[in-house]
């Protein structure tokens, strides 16, 4: 009989290539599937919700795998953490119906992003966090992620050199918080193209600065012009937080 | 001239054998010095506040040197940062009078100690803090917590092999927060013998767990009975906050 198990899984993105196996460079899915496979004794396929770049961390990354083995499911978590390395741990293991599909089955996803607005780097939270010592209008930058939400065609906020053909999506919560220095993004949608968080990011960033107006902002969702977005942020201040099912 | 220059300091202590310059392990004292000289061209001798261990951060060390280079206060941490490795962060620099010493003009300190309740341990924050998967019980740590508070002799929280004579502290503050799975220390004192706050943490969380009564706490307060205390918590948990002048 063939059980379908999913998995939660946090890591720390900062040694691997992203998500996704790959040859000559080290993955989290590579890593997990070699673990896996050392508690159900056979060759397995990890299913994951979605491919993070590299040096991207999760908090929520949402896998599946099917396997023949009959450890209980109550045991799985510890198993597979017990021979992982430090920097990836399976928060929950649960058996589900033979359907389920991380990646097919998600109906959103979670994102948020750490912006560390003070004069000098973090020592302690390198590599969680991304360093931007300017003067930023947080007015704007509501304004500006607010122009965000709702169903829009997001083909500027993409990557370019992505071969996606339905570049349409919905945010349904595009919000900013400030802690001391810092300033948190939470993005939630029902789907997400390659970079868009990092260049939504990058792009709210240059409208606080001033290099961007609000209606700036609005072209780019209207016309898809990926130039006159921001720059991409860099990976390590992005974090998967949540797969929705 | 000599100049006194003060230096607020954060440092990651995952990479490091601690604060104090040694032979054959590298220091955070020794890479910090080496940069120094480098932006002010002789040889320097940084008096820090206190001696953390091996693996125990700091967010707020305090340390100060003698310079006789003509370089701008406003210009040292941004000078120091460049040659400084990511793990070490010069948060800033002032001068001041020739009589201040960060470690004998300190008139106290702050640490905290992040102790994770959850079942699993982090990914993201592994070094970073405690893992302590075991039901606690939180009313008797605080009161065991409570009885540390005010001026006692230490004796019993300090790691045998310390050569102190007056082991006499007053502890100003004392508490502990909880955020999800997460417990937070934070302790406030004149002064904190060798290993005292992994000491007193790890005797709270054995109360926590039913090992140690609140009458064991007070007993090793009155007995000066290490044996009586719980175990000496790792350091990597640990924070230097900041050092009172």
């Amino acid at each position: 009989m063939h059980r379908n198990i999913r998995l939660l899984i946090e890591y720390d993105g900062t040694g691997y290539h992203g998500w996704q196996r790959q040859a000559n460079a080290l993955s989290v899915q590579e890593i997990m599937e070699d673990s896996i496979e050392k508690i159900v004794c056979h060759q397995v396929k990890l299913i994951g919700a979605g491919r993070t770049d590299a040096g991207v961390h999760a908090l929520g990354q949402t896998a599946n795998f099917y396997t023949t083995s009959s450890i209980p499911s109550g045991r799985i978590a510890d198993a597979v953490n017990s021979v992982l390395p430090e920097d990836i741990v399976v928060r929950e293991a649960e058996e589900v119906q033979e359907e389920f599909h991380a990646r097919y089955s998600a109906k959103g996803k979670s994102y948020k992003y750490i912006v560390n607005n003070a004069k000098y780097p973090s020592a302690l939270q390198r590599n969680r966090e991304y360093h931007y010592p300017y003067e930023l209008d947080f007015e704007t930058m509501e304004c500006s992620l607010h122009t965000l939400l709702g169903e829009h065609d997001f083909k500027g906020f993409m990557a370019s050199g992505s071969s996606v053909r339905n570049t349409v999506r919905t945010i349904t919560k595009a919000e900013m918080a400030r802690e001391l220095d810092r300033v948190f993004f939470s993005f939630h949608g029902n789907g997400f193209l390659y970079n868009m968080v990092r260049i939504m990011v990058g792009t709210i960033l240059e409208a606080g600065r001033g290099n961007i107006s609000v209606d700036d902002v609005q072209a780019v969702l209207s016309q898809g012009d990926r130039a006159k977005a921001g720059k991409t942020v860099p990976p390590f201040g992005l974090y998967l937080e949540q797969v929705f099912y």
